[in-house]
C-alpha cells in the first residue's frame, strides 16, 4: 500500500508546490496587530485543504488567533498521531533586504523564498500532504492522525495551553510529531531530540519627561541610553557567562554519551561561521560550538530603540529607551526562577534617576526526548526511506513552547522530523525552504505513518 | 533718539508677532535632506525682511544650505557688531508628543509654541527688529551692523568656518551679538559668557549578515547589541567619570571667583529637578549640578537603534546597532585630541566577532568670553534697560561652535544676550518662545546699539 502512497506523492509534485505558493502568500504575521485578518485567513486555508481531502477538521477561535484542530478518524488496535504545526510567521524586518517580496514565494534554482516557507508553512504541508496521499492513494490511513496547526506559535502560544487542556480527549495521542526543525545540513535529514526553553523580557527606562537638550541638561541626570546599556553590559562577564544570580545553578549537565554524540557530528564550524557571516564564532568560555547552540543557555538583546535614530546628529537626552532581550535555557533551568532572578537582578542594576518598567513576552521550559522509544524509531525509519538517509540525532538551540506542555498535558513526546536547512533565514530576510525537501518531506511523513502502524 | 525708537518697537508688537510667526511657518530642518527647499525658503524670508528696512542683505551660497550677510553701512568712529544667528532648526521628533503642530505657531498665554520658536528664529529676529526700529524711527543707525544668519547651525555649521575666512573683511567687527541662549529663568534675563564644546559620534557594530533567529545561532556569535551596550558602559565609570584616557587632562579649573558665583547664584534645584521630570539629579561625583551642567565634560547617549525594535516579541539577533553618542567638552579640552582618544577607546573596547565603524558628527571647542569688555558693559546696561532687570552672568552646557571660530578668525569676543526660558524645549517637542521676551529683546537689542554708540 505504501508504494501506491508514495507514487501519488510523486505523481502531484507540481500540484502540491502550488499550494505551498497559495499558503506563502498569506501575510500572516500573528505578531502585527493589523495582520489579524491574514492569520485567520491562512487558518481558513489549513481548514479547506483538509476539508478537500476528507478529514474532519474545525476552526477554534482564541482571544487571539484561531488554531485549527483535524482528524482522520480512530483505527482500532493502532497508535494516534498528533502532528503539530503552525500556519502563522515572523514579521519581514526590513523588506529591503529581501531579494523577492516575502509574500511573493519565488523559486530560484529549485528554492522556494518566502517568509513562513521553512517555519512552518513549508514544514506543516508535508504532513498534510502525507494524508491526504494516503486517503486518495489507499482510501484510508492505517493508524489515526489528528492535528493541532496554530496561528500564535511566533508570539508564544499565549492561547495554546488553554486549548490542550480543553480539548485533552480529543488530542490525546501516542506521540506527537512535527516539523519546525532544520536538517543538519542541506543534504542530511535529523531528529531534533532536544530544544532550549526561552524567557523574553522587554524593559523600558524611562527618565526626563520629554527628550531634552544634550547641552543645556548633560551631565545633571541620568541618561536612559547610558543606564540601558550599563544595565545590559552588567548581564554579561567577560567569558560571556550571564551573571544573574543562580543562572546556571539547575541545569541537568550533558552525559558523556551526549557530548561524544556532539563531538563525533561532521559539524562544519568554519561553514557555519561564513554562513553566519561573522569574523569569528564566540561564546561562553570553556564549552564547544556544538555545545553553546544546543546544551547552553544564552542572554541575547533583540533589539533597542531609543532617543535620535535619524539620519545625522541631533544632540538629545533620550525620554526613554527600550530593550528586547531574551534567555535561552536548558534543561532544567525553571522559566519562572530564572524569569524572576532576571527581574531582580536587572531592577538592582537600575541606576538612580531613571524608571525602569519590565515587560514579559513568555517564558517556556527546554525539553528533551527520549531516544528509545516505537515512536522515535518509527520516524528514524521513515526518514532513511523518505531521504534515502539515515538522520542525525541533534539538539536544537530554538525553543518549542509547544512540547514541555504537550508531555504535561497528553503524556506524549514529540518528534521532530526536521525537512528545511539549517541555514533557511527562519527569522530573518529571504527565508527559504527547498521545493525537494517539501516532496522529500511529504514522503517521510507518509512512511511515518506506514512504519507506525506496522509497529516496526 | 532712542526713546523714539523704543516706542517703534512699543507700536510694532502686533507686526513683529505675525512676523515672528511667518518666519516660524518654514519648516527649516537642516538636518533632513528633503527639507532643502525650506531652509533655502527661511533664507529668502530673513533676506527679505533686510530688503524691506533698507539694509544691504545677500544670500551666499554654500554645497549646502545658504546663508544671509546684511550690514547697515559704515559709520565713522563708531563700532561694528556683528549679529550672528541662525533659520535651520532641530527635527521635530515624534510629533505625536507636540500639543500643536511644530510649524503651526500657536499662542497659547502669551507662550509662542513652535520648532526653532527659540532655537533660533525667535531669539535672532529680535536684533533684525531692533535695527529695523533703528532705521524707521531714527533714520539711521548709530553704529554699524553686521548680520551673519546661517541655515546649519544644527549640523555643526559645516560650511561657516570657509565663508568667514571667504569674508573676513566683510565680516570685521568689534564684538560679535547673539541671543542663542537662554535666560537664567523665566523672569530673569542672562548674559552667557561660556558654552561647552561638542564631539558628537556614531558608531554602527556589525555582525552577522543579517538578523538571525537567536535560538539557532545564539551563543555562538557576538551579538551587536550586547557589544555596543559593553562599549557604551565601559565609557563611564560608577561615579559618572568619562574613563576615555587623558578626557580630563587639559581642564582648565573653575576659578575660585567663578565657583562663588556658582554657588551664589539663586539655582532652583528642585524646580529644575521637576522641569525634567526625573526623580533626581544625578552626575559626576565631587561636583554641584551647576558645575556639572556649566563646567565639567559630559558623555551622552543621543540614540540607539538596532534590531526588532517593533510591538511584540521577536527573536532575532540583530545583524547592527547604531549608536550616537556625543560629549560636550569644557575650556581647554581639545576636540580633535578626545575624538581621536574617543575612537581609540571604542575600538580597544569592541569585542571580537564583530566589526565597528565610528562616523563623526562635527567637533568643537568650548569657549568663555572675558567679563570686562566695554561691549560687555554695553550688553550688561542694554539688558537692564530692556527688561528692567540686571542679567545675571551665567555659562552654558550648549554648543556654539561659532564662538571659537570668531575668535579665531574675526578676533572678536562674542555677547550672548539670553531671551528664551531655560526649558523652552529648544531640541525636543512643543520648543516655545514668550511673545514678552520677543519685544523685551527687541528693546534690549535697540539699547544694545544706542549704548555702544556711545561707548558706555
Amino acid at each position: 500500500m505504501i508504494e501506491k502512497v508514495i507514487a501519488y506523492i510523486d505523481d502531484n509534485k507540481k500540484k502540491n508546490e502550488e499550494r505551498l505558493f497559495e499558503f506563502l502568500k498569506i501575510p500572516s504575521i500573528s505578531t502585527e496587530p493589523q495582520r489579524k485578518g491574514d492569520v485567520r485567513k491562512a487558518a481558513e486555508w489549513v481548514n479547506n485543504f483538509f476539508a478537500n481531502c476528507g478529514v474532519e477538521s474545525k476552526s477554534v477561535d482564541t482571544p487571539g488567533h484561531p488554531c485549527i484542530i483535524a482528524d482522520t478518524g480512530p483505527v482500532e488496535g493502532a497508535p494516534t498521531v498528533l502532528v503539530y504545526g503552525h500556519f502563522d510567521v515572523q514579521p519581514t524586518g526590513d523588506e529591503k533586504l529581501w531579494k523577492s517580496p516575502p509574500f511573493t514565494p519565488t523559486v530560484r534554482d529549485g528554492i522556494c523564498y518566502a517568509r513562513g516557507s521553512a517555519d512552518d508553512k513549508g514544514q506543516v504541508l508535508t504532513h498534510m500532504l502525507a494524508v491526504e496521499a494516503w486517503k486518495k492513494a489507499a482510501g484510508k490511513l492505517p493508524i489515526r492522525v489528528k492535528f493541532l496547526i496554530e496561528g500564535e506559535e511566533e508570539i508564544s502560544s499565549p492561547n495554546l495551553e488553554k486549548i490542550i487542556r480543553e480539548n485533552k480527549d480529543r488530542l490525546a495521542c501516542s506521540y506527537v510529531a512535527l516539523s519546525d526543525t532544520p536538517k543538519f545540513d542541506d543534504k542530511q535529514p535529523a531528529i531534533t531530540y532536544g530544544t532550549k526553553g526561552l524567557v523574553y523580557k522587554e524593559f523600558i527606562i524611562t527618565g526626563p519627561k520629554q527628550n531634552l537638550h544634550s547641552g543645556s541638561y548633560g551631565g545633571t541626570l541620568t541618561n536612559p541610553g547610558n543606564a540601558a546599556c550599563a544595565i545590559i553590559a552588567s548581564l554579561r562577564d567577560k567569558d560571556n557567562r550571564v551573571t544573574i544570580p543562580g543562572f546556571y545553578d539547575d541545569i541537568r549537565p550533558l552525559s558523556e554519551q551526549e557530548k561524544k554524540q556532539m563531538r563525533e557530528l561532521p559539524f562544519d564550524e568554519e561553514g557555519y561561521r561564513k554562513g553566519m557571516g561573522v569574523s569569528e564564532l564566540t561564546g561562553e568560555k570553556g564549552y564547544s560550538t556544538i555545545e553553546r547552540r544546543w546544551a547552553r543557555p544564552t542572554l541575547d538583546i533583540n533589539g533597542i530603540i531609543g532617543g535620535f535614530t535619524g539620519e545625522g546628529a541631533s544632540t538629545v537626552i533620550p525620554a526613554k529607551m527600550t530593550v528586547k532581550v531574551s534567555m535561552r535555557l536548558v534543561p532544567n533551568q525553571d522559566p519562572q526562577k530564572i524569569s524572576k532572578a532576571f527581574d531582580e537582578t536587572v531592577r538592582k542594576a537600575c541606576p538612580p534617576g531613571v524608571t525602569i518598567e519590565i515587560l514579559n513576552h513568555g517564558a517556556c521550559a527546554a525539553y528533551v526526548a527520549p531516544l528509545d522509544s516505537s515512536g522515535m524509531r518509527a520516524a528514524t525509519a521513515a526518514i532513511e526511506k523518505g531521504y534515502g538517509k539515515k538522520p542525525f540525532f541533534t539538539r536544537e538551540g530554538g525553543t518549542l513552547p509547544i512540547l514541555p506542555m504537550f508531555k504535561q498535558v497528553l503524556g506524549a513526546d514529540s518528534l521532530m522530523l526536521g525537512f528545511c536547512h539549517p541555514d533557511c533565514n527562519a527569522h530573518g530576510p529571504n527565508e527559504f525552504f527547498a521545493l525537494s525537501d517539501l516532496h522529500h518531506g511529504a514522503k517521510t511523513a507518509a512512511h511515518f505513518i506506514g512504519l507506525l502502524a506496522t509497529g516496526k
